[in-house]
């Protein structure tokens, strides 16, 4: 792997592996009133045409990570729509 | 601009501008105690590496959104640290 590829790869565990401390927050606490929908829509759409741009380009961070982040945003948008109707 | 320069360009606008909306609600809220401290600075942490692998690069979309998206999330930790001490 280049060091280039490296960065990239530690780049997108970073931004990917930030979702998860923000999903057990809210499945935590069970609630996601602050959480705004569409941000987590926005970042849903975004992230699924990341995954696209790195399949284009064959980009293998942009791939995998954004592949992965798609996944751990579906899930907040779950928790959003269990958890974010009404202030705790 | 190349169609994967567009797809690029749009799959950040998305992406960066999720934060925004995110941004407008916790200050409207006044409240940032749902928003995990772990999630704001692995992001941080994040964007600002695909900024450095953007630039090595030379991806002009992955260069221009994630600068955008690091000075969002800085205000996301500016809210956390103002907002984010106790529950509403």
């Amino acid at each position: 792997m280049s060091s280039v590829e490296l960065l990239g790869f530690i780049a997108g565990a970073l931004t990917t592996s930030s979702t998860i401390p923000q999903l057990v927050r809210i499945f935590r606490l069970k609630s996601a009133y602050e959480i705004s929908m569409p941000f987590t829509i926005l970042l849903l759409a975004g992230l699924s045409l990341w995954l696209v741009y790195g399949l284009y380009l064959s980009l293998t961070p942009v791939i995998v990570w954004n592949a992965i982040g798609t996944g751990c945003v579906a899930m907040l948008l779950v928790a959003k729509l269990r958890y974010g109707r009404r202030r705790p």
